[in-house]
């Protein structure tokens, strides 16, 4: 079987890596150079769009931000999954918003911002404090505003008209403007719908951040009901995409209630240590979805967590003498922030992976790591 | 780090996908077209084997039968790990039988036949039935006689010296006859020694052939006695050695007594089973050997048994909805008898296992799994 995945980043790697051994072969677009590569070997290229389109018995995406006419071309095809509707969904923050409010999904109360007269609007009607977040693209913790008192409105006002006016994307750039929400913790649920319908998903996440970009993960247990909570969430959501693939969640918890926070059509960096801690990893699962194979188990195996890599293009070796540490490395070149990898820790029991999460972090450097470290520190798993 | 391996079968292949999150790279010297190849895109050629001396920093194999001059050249290189003593030993009968003898690792009674005088010899030292095997390369039951009755000799003999004489080996060929043993069964033991002299062994393996090919591997559970056995040997010989890498030992069980069958200085099949039920595969744990990383875990997570999958392309994908079940496939064109890939079975009790595996066994076809299905429905996990 052949696959051609829009993305050549580590999500394709990482798919590639999981499904070689089911004889199914990825190739990755992409998006920049406009070629399609060998995922496991980045210098091998194969050719255009066309000929990747060509070659694939399905596609499928590693994220959300592809230009539509990549898209129109690869549905048109009839290989597309899931459907280039649910990939601009959640490229596009006011599609996904339409989305929770068909589905009657819980999430922040919440504005559209396009021009001076709608986020004046914003203003009147949301509480503060409120966060502006770009509609299209910007993840991550860029593109976003916080608004905690009026005065500052005026003076973010231009740096958004100005980030309007600075805007390359082929559709109109714009914000949705949400009330802060008090929340207890952020956690997701990352699962699979399959083309006949059917639904799995991995046990719910807790997810820190360390300046908005997600750090550290920790698979949850003993949450039925908030898990039940989120399986229904992801089914109507799914069923509505009518989706095929691996889809992720972002919800606020607030109490027992679980709002929506953002979704994402694609594996998510919240799932990663699905590599270590279930039978089957959401990389092979989202291609077997793809594939039309069946899924598989996504219990978690063991308490199980990830710890992202940002910046850093090594950690001590002795972390690797941890049994039940695995190093995730993406081969991509040191940037400040830029995830460069993760590691997956996983024990018998809960406080066996507090001790180790506990020395893995001792093992860490404190200057990419100070945060994470914290927050290991803290934690009552 | 740059690993070269030689030898580009699955082997290989596996050690690359299990390694490339570690940013190490690997290439495969094929001995067959003598060039140097990447193991996960296997139409990437780079060049002869003294472009991927010259690329390593360190060099491993991946099979035992390799010519002396390729290492020779390897270990002047001052990068091959394990020594070409050790590689050889695991080539020849002659070598590991005296290996054994210098640990005093207990064996079958044997005589080395390199003429008829010395196969005369073996039929009045040891008693009958004799097993006679072919000291260099021949295994999977190839170069194999057995001797059941003094009548059968001369016709034996025949045979045995027209094989002589079509050796086209660098080094004489020569039999090792051995005296049979009335064996409970075959278990084997998979395990690293790091540069630093540190060992490691996963649990020994209960090991089920067909027609003289490895078929079915059980990992095995509360055999400490066993397991202690079988370790003191590993220890003995991998030290004798100064062995760096996996090295697996088959044996024969007789009683609580272990007799070392044979030697393979290498990843091993009986050990692929540690993918899904270790912490660190054979795989990963061989090239971190190698390169001089810690070690991984290598304790049993969870029951697990591996299914070898002989001589078919394809299997039901079925297979694939029972969770814990993992599906590696090599790759490789179909041919009668051949390794085309593996299954391995998880579960989380012995009693699940057994039922895991008479699943997966009611979906495999008649024809080339008969064995495989007689032996799994008798097992008692």
């Amino acid at each position: 079987m052949n696959v051609l995945v829009l993305g050549s980043g580590q999500l394709a790697q990482m798919m590639a890596l999981a499904t070689k051994p089911l004889n199914i072969e990825l190739r990755a677009y992409d998006v920049g150079s406009k070629q399609v590569i060998n995922p496991l070997a980045q210098d091998q290229v194969f050719g255009d769009l066309a000929s990747g389109i060509e070659y694939a018995d399905f596609i499928t995406a590693e994220f959300e931000h592809i230009e539509h006419d990549v898209l129109t071309l690869c549905e048109a095809s009839g290989k597309l999954r899931p459907t280039s509707q649910s990939i601009k969904t959640g490229g596009d923050r006011r599609l996904e918003k339409q989305l929770l409010a068909q589905c009657q999904a819980d999430n922040a109360q919440h504005i559209i911002v396009e021009d001076e007269q709608s986020f004046n609007a914003a203003l009147k009607e949301l509480q503060l404090p409120i966060i502006l977040k770009s509609a299209l693209a910007g993840y991550d913790g860029k593109g976003q505003w916080r608004l905690k008192s009026l005065d500052q409105a005026p003076s973010t006002w231009l740096e958004i008209a100005d980030f309007f006016a600075g805007s390359t994307s082929e559709i109109p750039q714009g914000l949705v403007a949400e009330q802060m929400v008090p929340f207890d913790r952020e956690v997701s649920l990352v699962g699979m719908r399959s083309a006949t319908g059917e639904i799995k998903v991995y046990p719910l996440t807790e997810n820190h951040h360390t300046d908005g970009v997600l750090s550290v993960s920790l698979a949850l247990e003993n949450e039925e009901k908030l898990q039940a909570t989120a399986l229904e969430v992801f089914t109507r959501l799914t069923n509505t995409l009518d989706y095929v693939g691996t889809l992720a969640i972002e919800f606020f918890q607030v109490g027992d209630k679980l709002l929506v926070n953002e979704i994402a059509p694609r594996v998510h960096n919240s799932g990663h240590w699905t590599q270590q801690g279930a039978d089957t990893s959401q990389f092979e699962n989202h291609i077997r979805a793809v594939c039309g194979l069946p899924l598989g188990g996504t219990e978690l195996l063991r308490p199980t967590a990830m710890i992202n890599i940002l910046g850093e293009d090594s950690v001590e070796n002795d972390i690797l003498a941890i049994a039940g540490v695995a190093v995730h490395w993406y081969g991509k070149s040191k940037r400040p922030g830029r995830k460069m990898g993760h590691i997956n820790v996983s024990a018998n029991t809960q406080e066996q992976l507090q001790q180790k999460l506990v020395a893995v972090a001792a093992l860490l450097p404190e200057s990419a790591f100070s945060d994470i470290k914290a927050y290991i520190s803290n934690l009552e798993c």
